[in-house]
Formats: C-alpha cells, sequence, structure tokens
C-alpha cells in the first residue's frame, strides 16, 4: 500500500475528514427528511450500524427546516444533499446542516455560488462539491469539453467550481466524482489528486442491487483506498442504509484501515471437514457483537490487526491444514471429528471437545 | 484497464483458460468427495449458478476412485485436489480428473513429483502448483527465506516448484498463491507475472464469513483483474458453493470482463424516492433469470455491455435526476409518484402508469 494521501483536514460536525484521521464512512437517510419520525428512526439504525456522517435530501423548505429538529434527537453530523435549489443551502445552513452537498450540474450561478459560500463560511460549515458523471451540466459538455472523456469530464467540472468558490477565498472544501462504472470512477479520483489537496469523498452513484452493488463499490474504492487515496466513503446500494454501512466496514477493515472488532478468519471448508463450520462462524460472529474494540485507523499499509492489539481469531474446517493456513491468528481451532484444535500463532495448545470449544475460544479472546 | 498479461493457454476438460479465453469461475464441492450422491447435488448446483471448473478434495482413495463414477453425472470438469499423498494424485489421474492440484507445501520429493508429471503427461491432464501462504513447506522457510516478505515466499515457492516440473518437460501448468490478506495476495501475483507466463489462478484463502469474505475477494481479485491480471478465480467463501459462483460474477461483470445478462443499475434511493425501489429491483431481477445471453469476454477495458450487445436497464427513484444519472442505460424508468418515464440513453420516450411499468421495461428489454 502507498502511503495515504495527504489533504487538508475538514471538520463535519465533531468528525475530522482527511489528512491522517481514519476514513469516515457516510450514508444517507431514505425517508422523506420532512418525516421526522421516520428520518430519526433511521438515522438511529444508522449511528447502531456504525455510520459516522449522515446525508439527507433536502428537497424543499420543510426538509430544510426539519434539520433543526432532527440535530436535537440525534449525535450524528447531518450533510444536506441540495440539488437545483441554492437557496434550500442557506435554508439548511441556517437550520444547523454541518455540511453541504452541492451538485455543479445543477447550482452553478456564481452569485448563488457566492450566497451559499457566504453562509457557509460564517457558520463554518464545508461544502462538498459532488459530481456525478450522470448530472453534468449540458450547457458545459459543448466544444471541447465533449470529447473528453468521462472521467475527464468530472475533474474538470469539480476543479472549475472549485476554483469559484476559492475566488471567493472558500477552502472548507470536500470534492466527490462519482462515476456510474468502475474504470471512470478510479479513473476521476486518481486524476483529481494532481490538482488539488482537498479531503475526497469516495462512491460510485447508481451501483445497481444490494449484492453486486456491493462488490462494484469494493472493487472501485479498494483499489483506490490502497493506493492512498479517499478520506470518506459511502457504499449507495438499493438497500438499507445500515447495509450500506456493514458493506462500507468490510471493505475498510478488508484492507485494514479501520478495525470494528476481532477479525474472523476462516477455510471455505471442503470434504475434509467434519463439523457445520457456517453455522460456527455464524455463532462466534453474533457472541462478539459488543466486545470492545479499538477504532484505530491502520495507515501504514499493514493490516490494522497487526497494531492495534484486537485480536485475529480463526475457524478452521480441519485439524490437517488449519493452524498452519491461519497462522497468522492469534488464536483458533481447527476441529476434527470429535475434537477442536485450539492453536495459538499456527502453534497448537490443546484439544478441547467440540461442545466446549466457543466457550473455551471466548475465555481466550477475551484474554487477549 | 490494462491489457490482459499474455499467457499460455491450458485446458481443462473443455474448458480453455488463459491467453484470451474468457476467465474461467471455479469453486470446490464441499462434501466428501466419496459421498456420491452429495457431491453430484453440489456439482449440479455449481452447474446451474454458472461454474465452469470444479474442484473435489481428494483425501483417500475411496475419493480417487468416485472422480470416475461422478463424471458420468455431470458436465462440469473435475479438479482433484491433492495434499500430501501424491500417490493419490495418480489414482485421480487414472480416473478421469481433468486437472490436478498439488500443493508445494505437502508434496515436494522430486521423485514424487516426477511420478505425477509423468502419468498427468500421458494424460494431457495440467497441474495446478498451488501455493497458500499458509501452507508453505517449513523446512524450506529456514535461512534466507525466512527474511523473505509473505508474498516473496510464495513465488519462491511456486517457482521452485516450476522449476522441478519443466525438468521434467512439463509445462502444461497454472500457478495460483493465495495469500490470507489482500496485501499479500496482490503482491504475490503481481510478483510471479515476471517470472512466468503460465495462467493464473486467483484466489485469496481463509477469507472469513460470506459478506467480508466476498468483499475481501473482490478488492484483491479487482485489483488484480484491472491490471489484467487472472485467467480464472475462486472466490472462497465459508458458504454454499453457488454463492462463491454469484460473488464470482458479480466481480467479473463489476470490471466488464464478462456478462451474464442485462446489467441493472438503480440509484440508492433517498428522500426524493416515492416508489419502494428495492422491491421492483428484485422483481426484475427474477423476471430476468434465463434471459439468453452470450458470454463474450471483454477485453478492452470497456465494460463488456458495451460491446456485446446485451442491454444494460436502469430502474431510478426519481424523475428530475433518474434519465441523467443513467444516462448510459440502454432502457430504463425513472419512477415519479404515479407515473414512471421511460427512457433510453438519457432520452424521455414516454410515461406509463406505474402497474405497467415492469411489462413495458421487458417488452423494451427483449426488443433490444
Amino acid at each position: 500500500m502507498k502511503i495515504r494521501r495527504k489533504t487538508r483536514i475538514i471538520k463535519i460536525g465533531n468528525i475530522k475528514i482527511g489528512a491522517n484521521n481514519p476514513i469516515a464512512i457516510q450514508s444517507m437517510a431514505k425517508a422523506k427528511t420532512s418525516c421526522i419520525e421516520k428520518t430519526v428512526k433511521q438515522l438511529k439504525e444508522l449511528e447502531d450500524a456504525g455510520c459516522e456522517i449522515a446525508r439527507l435530501a433536502i428537497k424543499d423548505s420543510s426538509d430544510a427546516r426539519s434539520i433543526k429538529r432532527i440535530k436535537t434527537l440525534i449525535n450524528l453530523p447531518i450533510v444536506a444533499d441540495i440539488h437545483f435549489n441554492w437557496r434550500l443551502a442557506i435554508e439548511a445552513i441556517d437550520n444547523g446542516a454541518d455540511k453541504i452537498r452541492l451538485n455543479p450540474g445543477n447550482i452553478y450561478n456564481k452569485k448563488q455560488i457566492k450566497e451559499v459560500a457566504t453562509a457557509a463560511k460564517i457558520n463554518c460549515v464545508p461544502i462538498r462539491v459532488g459530481v456525478n458523471s450522470g448530472s453534468l451540466l449540458v450547457r458545459r459538455l459543448a466544444g471541447s469539453m465533449a470529447r473528453r472523456p468521462e472521467a475527464g469530464k468530472m475533474v474538470k467540472s469539480a476543479m472549475d467550481y472549485i476554483k469559484v468558490l476559492e475566488d471567493f477565498r472558500f477552502y472548507n472544501i470536500v470534492v466527490s466524482l462519482k462515476g456510474s462504472n468502475i474504470y471512470d470512477t478510479i479513473k476521476a479520483y486518481q486524476e483529481i489528486i494532481k490538482f488539488c489537496d482537498y479531503p475526497l469523498h469516495l462512491g460510485v452513484t447508481a451501483t445497481g442491487f444490494s449484492y453486486s452493488g456491493a462488490i462494484k463499490s469494493a472493487i472501485a474504492l479498494g483499489v483506490l483506498l490502497k493506493e492512498g487515496i479517499g478520506d470518506t466513503i459511502r457504499v449507495s446500494l438499493t438497500d438499507t442504509p445500515a447495509q450500506e454501512v456493514k458493506a462500507a466496514k468490510a471493505i475498510l477493515e478488508s484492507l485494514g484501515l479501520r478495525c470494528f472488532g476481532p477479525e474472523i478468519i476462516s477455510c471455505p471448508t471442503c470434504g475434509r471437514c467434519e463439523v457445520d463450520l457456517i453455522k460456527i462462524v455464524k455463532e462466534l460472529e453474533n457472541r462478539l457483537i459488543g466486545f470492545p474494540v479499538s477504532q484505530l485507523a491502520g495507515l501504514t499499509g499493514t493490516p490494522a490487526h497487526r497494531h492495534t492489539g484486537i485480536p485475529k481469531v480463526a475457524l478452521m474446517g480441519c485439524e490437517v491444514n488449519g493452524p498452519g493456513e491461519a497462522k497468522q491468528a492469534d488464536i483458533g481451532i481447527a476441529f476434527g471429528r470429535k475434537d477442536g484444535l485450539l492453536f495459538s500463532k499456527g502453534k497448537p495448545i490443546k484439544k478441547v471437545s467440540i461442545n466446549k470449544c466457543m466457550d473455551v475460544l471466548l475465555k481466550e479472546i477475551n484474554k487477549i
């Protein structure tokens, strides 16, 4: 892994993003914002799932005004998602929004941008310049722009917009460049880091249904994060917001960038396996919920579990390969027909009868 | 995307891998191989799911002998997974295995390798040199090897083994280098392409439970495939074999390397959405099962849907952004409160009442 890209630090409510801050997980409530009860319920679910920044669609004045009440009921920093109507951005700021997202494709009048930037500046509210490949400004795509590849169009749109904000001495900026496919998305983010040092919000837009959408996001965000690019992520899924957070966590954990609990490694099982390993892994996952963990970011390219002190736990389907194949585990069990072999760092400790395995393992995890 | 790496072509039963052949999907039956009924049931499930090469654990003579009977009952090429006992490799070949996997960590005696290579050569059976980071040969890890990083150890193990096979003039080889984390796995594959031109079987070992395992594999395999590395993939999950195939398909489709049906793109929904989009997407997915598709590989770095003629279908939650955000879709619907807006390539065609949307959309898909 490359060293993480150096960026400015931007504050969204009580969350800092950029530089060496942990890569923050974002999601978006899917209810109509002014249905406060529904929105708050979703935001609480998001918070419980581990979301750190939540976005709300602000379609009208009543949505914007709802932010004030919503903020008294939840702890998450709130991002107001604004399209078309710049006045809603001002209203959202006045009602306590912690960040504003503007779409350069539909709010582009310089005077309007200045009004929003002024209000944002007074209130120390950052603005995300949120470019989507699908909503680029049509009139701007004429002439030389029309010939640029998709990623280039997104980068040009974002940089032109940033220039306008900077001309008003506004630098409290986050940038996103969401393409609808992996290639354009990756290319756009790889390009923009040459031109600015603002933190980047990573995401792929319109990803499709839940499972394939998560896979698509994992590849695009994985490629970028592995290159040290990205300061906050959102996995867009046609699914519940909590599922988006689950996918985001899995991506960050896989890369060792964040650590949300003991890591479980397990074998895919084969003809050698004599126990129901899928069931056992599920049980361990359930019994580890609530396990106290540090949420330190692992920034040096080594999986986070190597330097946070949070254990790596292995559940392996056979005694023959188990301890060896999981020798990086701090503690593990390799299951035989009657006994499990408790091992640590690839070395056998003792045999344990199958029905006691889970308790012994949890005891060992707590020791670590 | 880089141009795909040039490799030799290796034949596994009726499937060719390497060079410009489609990246083949592998999985592994998880029953005891000699329980023929169970094994065949799993293999049929794998075949239905879209698996193209299936591996079986060969733990004893009865497993090896079962291959003959199994091959009369299914169409998939069969790979015999051999550890420790080289004689089982010979027995598997004699019983019709289409490929042998040897683990250099536990079958390393030159005379034994020669016996296996001779039998494989006579029967035109390829051998996968299947290195796992967890089962590297312990005695070989002494001295200078001990100081190599994990990826380097895997590459050295594989290349030493390949050298032994090549000394017997055996070149019908596939190589895998499965690390237990993303970084070691990616590094090992990126390294080995400097030293040989055999096709590569990609995978991450001991990936953990289903969802996080799929995410981990998507990142590792995604990074490599995007660089043009990889000729066949297996996503190891502690889950059903069919789920492994689903994950593999999603990875290849996301990268535009294979195309298994119309691509559905949909928005994550937000406060603007007035319909139950999750339900609608599920319905479309179900109604598209069995849609006849070409399975051409997209090798040029453009998503496969751009050049296979298979439609890209969009389901978007609002009429305002929908057609624009999904302008790459061949056909799509953006849902309003009462009507859906049918659009193609970002341009509106007509309004359709909500309850007729699905039928109209399917009709349009079939036209394309």
